[in-house]
């Protein structure tokens, strides 16, 4: 096992780009190798259960799938493999995104979806990085520098905050 | 095109078969051949993908689908057919159907699910006997019968209906 | 039976136009002959009823029933005919369309709707069509080409997906 | 006008009756009189119009509905009639009357149903007698003796409280 | 009893005209007199108790009340008359109404409101007509001439339907 | 200021002394006097408002309100007071305490209310212990010991925990 | 005891102050001296344990703590003390607050969080200066004396209604 | 990085012991070393952070956090470890899990917390070994297994499904 395993990104619709999109960048932060894709769990079934049948042998660690109102995506893809399948609910024109984050994380015993907050690409991304880290230990220490750095923020923030004003 | 087409009824879950058999039952009682399987969108995904494609040429005119939670396989099933599928979303031990309604209904565009009610597995097969009935004269005749009876149930209960003692 | 056999689309109010129009133009690409009409579950309930009763004599196939809120349109198209009835829940300015979603697919046994997701017009109007395709040769084999399409689009944009720059 | 006028409960099914029970006992507790019905939106639409129709002139005064699920009966009594229509959403056995609730409660502009609490058929014929009321000073004195006792219960209860043992 | 009764609209906080305002406009139409108050269940409650508590005798049919969020001004009102009380949930910056609409529907047994639609102001307007014209023939004939016009409008909107360009 | 200062347990209905019990002996426990009342905001507004309008000057520091449903109890004793004010939202037969939770915490600004968890009881009486704890040392001792009491209760659980035997 | 007391306002990201600063403004109002922190429960969770932890003995009376989504800032912040914490749930991008208001009031027995509305800061404040006002009889006076000019507020702007244009 | 990793399940409360085993059990079944915790992110924080904080040195490779209401654990330990943490939403005695579920999965960007469904802890051992997998192939041989196994159960409830009594 190495560090070198990819993560494929799936979207179910090219429109869920600008939401994957953090999660594209965040990978390549950590210097892991994205694949991403626009797969359809109705329109192209069969490209999607194709390729995550095969993610394992063509050098995938994770897959990490977007895809909103009645998302199957992320089932469907993780119905395929025994990669861990993490799911992005996405938030579309209605129901404010609760209806992709009910048929994501529902899954039936079985099939697990690691699912993340609705719109929560960046968090998909750590959350793969996370799995990977378990054997690299490089990957492991950027994730520590990381959580260090967004302390950091956080402190510079408060240090930062003046509401003598308010 | 003949009446002498079959109706699929697909269940997640064995454990559903008590929420589906009003579905099965009712098929019968208009005639219709009926097939019912236990697949799963997620734990045979193979054998649910391969039904669904062949259901056509295999002699079926409705697949009707129920499923609980996240439930995926109405919309799976419909990846697969230019048959008009039907969803049932089934009540689990959480949110009160409301995942699975979600999850079932809330189809993005190119590939629709006729959704009916939460449990509602009657209506399903009543729906599909509809499509069905548009080429087959008999159907019509019997749905139009049924319809007279249902309202004659009601008129009976109305009549019977005593208050006196409330 | 035949493929002349038409499709209407009723709306609970002519406001509900923008929604309802995919649904009125798919069904145009396949050939289908449509008859749209504003008829008001509640402040035309006459005509809606009337209409409903002598859709099936008059060469309707399908009918197709878009309405928001406490939407009862569909549900009380269906009431007076055997013709399988296709509700599309219209969003409206509260509640997201949750509200017109309920209203429309928990119909009671024995009255089903055919209910698509939420604002769902073009899923309505491809719902229609797989049912007239099921003694319809030629529309069976249009959809199956229609999806093919679809299929090769998302194709096309998986592999236009550039996702170096990001 | 008189205080002669009927109130008339209708149920969707006569499944609801426990439900409506208590608005029938209470409406007879005030002396009026009160015409009891199972009719159906969706099975006796036809009855339900008429019923509807000819209330006024019928000498009824006030309609109340009970209805569960897609609960479209306060609805389509209100499209017929211009007495008031109250509505009484019914708990089933899914979604914890939320669908009734909102299928009740949403109607829209031009059609009013006075919406009372999910299950709540007492207030339904309390807010009957206050309607029936402003034009018959015998059943709002009753009504304020009611609101009296009501009080005085509360009270009785307040001095029986004692929590010492807890 | 007379034709005279006035009708008061009680909003919560002056913000909220805007969404009463059509049921003023609609009160006006009807030739019912109207009186406004901006008064609160929580800011100024001895007003709100006092004005309800004596609006019986101050000429007053009905209260229509109005408020957003935890809505307790109808049934503060209602908790001080016996005269009927309408309740207009009002949508504000959460939630989306469902705060407002629970806290105005679900009313405890004893003490109705009269609910309708969020922001449903001029239902709430012809609710209050519907009643007052239980004692007044003339109010009841222009309910009925209204509910003709709105049917005629809708008509009028079917024949201008042109879908041909669509 | 002293320890001295008792807290007002309010209940709508005595039928909600289950679910308040438990706040009841915490602040027995906590040697706070209590005083319980069954006081409904819609059955007996006067009582309400008269007893929160003098609950200063009667000694109490803080005041409790039970209810359910649409429920306005703690708002209405809110209205007439300066006392914090801590609401318990009550679940009831529909909608698992929703309809509680949003009537009590969204109170519009000016009027706060401390809304705890539904159902939640022993955490009003510990937040009113936290409350009065601000001047009384004894009482913030107190606390601090219970804290200590209630972490060594999960590491003596966690200590017993076997899952050997699963 | 004293008037002396701080209050610390906690925000789990600086993109929270246009919500907060209303209750930093409303504590001003009253002369209490306000401390504001960015702190985060998941990014800097030491600190805002040791915040807490240290906060009665740094003067603090109150602390209140506005998050939103997973809304633990509350939470975990009166895990390490035994002051009262208030709890604002703060609306982001989806679910309308839902989600933070569950996270934030939905405590565990034995760790109350004072839960206020959805993105109301004022009130948040209003309850800490309740609470100060214990053993303060100037902060007592101060919301006496508020609540006056609230009403007064209220009723001039019932006297400047004027719906005779509407 | 090995096989030898250790998963730490970790619950709320003792009571969730009966929703938390299933997750045990299958982590058993696959081999793999458990240790299972009583710790609480709101009665006893500092072991919940020191746990976290000092997993990974300790041998684990990942958390497994499971709680009910404000579940606020697996955040909370997500905040203390780079290790990837997965929450468990555990069902209470209101709101469904809803509360739970929403707790657990809206975390904010930088800190993920991978959330299976309501009760899910059966999903939440196979992620976990999903996630191990990735760099021990014979836990990836065990997952493929099992993926068969399970497939084989559901074709072997098809393939006895007898609805010929139905």
């Amino acid at each position: 096992m190495s560090a070198a395993k990819k993560v494929a990104v799936i979207m179910g619709s090219d429109s869920d780009l600008p939401v994957v999109s953090p999660a594209i960048r965040e990978l390549k932060r950590f210097g892991i190798e994205v694949e991403a894709h626009v797969m359809s769990a109705h329109r192209t079934p069969e490209e999607a259960a194709a390729f995550s049948h095969n993610a394992k042998e063509n050098g995938f660690g994770v897959i990490i799938a977007a895809a909103g109102k009645a998302a199957h995506l992320a089932g469907v893809l993780a119905a395929h493999t025994t990669l861990p399948v993490i799911g992005i609910p996405v938030k579309s024109s209605t129901l404010d995104g609760l209806d992709a984050l009910l048929s994501t994380v529902q899954m039936p015993a079985g099939i697990p979806v690691a699912t993340v907050a609705i719109d929560g690409a960046k968090n998909a991304a750590l959350l793969a990085v996370q799995m990977l880290a378990l054997s690299d230990d490089h990957l492991a220490d950027a994730l520590a520098e990381m959580k260090q750095q967004m302390a950091d923020e956080v402190r510079k923030k408060d240090s930062a905050l003046d509401v003598s004003e308010i």
